[in-house]
């Protein structure tokens, strides 16, 4: 098994958490060879991009999600995606918030605003993707109104999905964190968010 | 319990071919009124999003997989979601794929360029998000891509993720059944894609 990642990009970021809260240990490959993924990395599909898991049978699996709910069902302890029904759809539905809305969001104003992303306005792509400057002020906006949800929901509950450390929280960590690359703030008066990224900062999972 | 929709828009109607396939009978309220959602759904939160499903209890689970992802719990028979680690993944990998690089893609086009969408490219949002006109032609490009790549993965099995008939389906048929209304043709030599679709629209289930 061998997990391919690249640098300090947040998608990767989200299963590194992820496997240090389950304590288990994978090989790890940083594809990064200045600022393009390796060709025969990207060759071998079926997606061009990280994280991707390989199996030792060959079987790949992209998208961070997809890779953490593997590792859920074969390490089941902590659990991080939840148990009972409600629960498994509370967490989904905020994980998939803060992927959506978070680190999109921030992906849109980092990636068509620096100039090593010309024509790599998304990633994943063969073909050219021209960067377009009015996604930097749409991510800008987008992210604000993220972060307001999020302390909302904050005054409801100790972490994002609830009253326990979940995958959202991972999620929603690295969307944060990566907004600051792309020179977005949190805005000032949303204490309880500043409040819990502290507190999710202290986890020794997060120094990755 | 009841399910919150609006019209035919593509994310409710991944929620709806789910149910049937489950055969699972859910009261629907479609929140429709002109081309706005009705404030009174919107001020309940958490998101400002349909599908949204309420439970008796006054919980309320938003985002169509979150939602499905219950009715998997509750319903586990037929199994759309996966049962082995690699199965749950690999479905997880490609429906994740066939919503942010399908749907999201297709949303772009149409969103953009219709009149009535003024003001709301994102759906979502309680703050103006203004069109961007060259995210038409971002839209066209990347759902031209997904078609491809759909279209390379049914070269190796007969349906999405797989062999059999999963989330990852209804995911990507939404997604080209939404995309035909922002004017995105499917490629005319994704013969298997254009066989899968033949395939999967007749299913029962499909005629919501």
């Amino acid at each position: 098994m061998k997990l391919y990642t690249w640098g300090r990009a947040p998608n990767p970021r989200r299963v590194l958490i992820f496997i240090a809260e389950k304590g288990i240990e994978i090989p790890v490959e940083d594809t990064g060879e200045g600022a393009a993924l390796k060709g025969e990395f990207l060759d071998a599909g079926p997606h061009r991009l990280v994280p991707m898991l390989e199996l030792d049978d060959g079987t790949r699996i992209g998208e961070a999600m997809a890779i953490c709910r593997y590792l859920e069902a074969t390490h089941p302890e902590p659990n991080l995606f939840g148990s009972t029904p409600v629960e498994l759809a509370t967490i989904e539905m905020w994980e998939r918030k803060c992927e959506a809305e978070g680190i999109l969001a921030a992906g849109e104003a980092f990636r068509n605003a620096v100039p090593f992303m010309v024509d790599r306005g998304l990633p994943g792509y063969s073909v050219a993707i021209p960067q377009i400057p009015e996604l930097i002020e749409r991510g800008r906006v987008r992210f604000t109104e993220f972060a307001r949800k999020l302390d909302a929901q904050l005054a409801k509950h100790e972490f994002i999905a609830g009253d326990r450390f979940t995958v959202a929280d991972i999620t929603a960590l690295c969307a944060v964190d990566f907004a600051e690359k792309a020179r977005l703030e949190l805005p000032t008066d949303t204490e309880r968010l500043h409040a819990w990224r502290a507190r999710v900062c202290a986890r020794p999972s997060t120094q990755v």
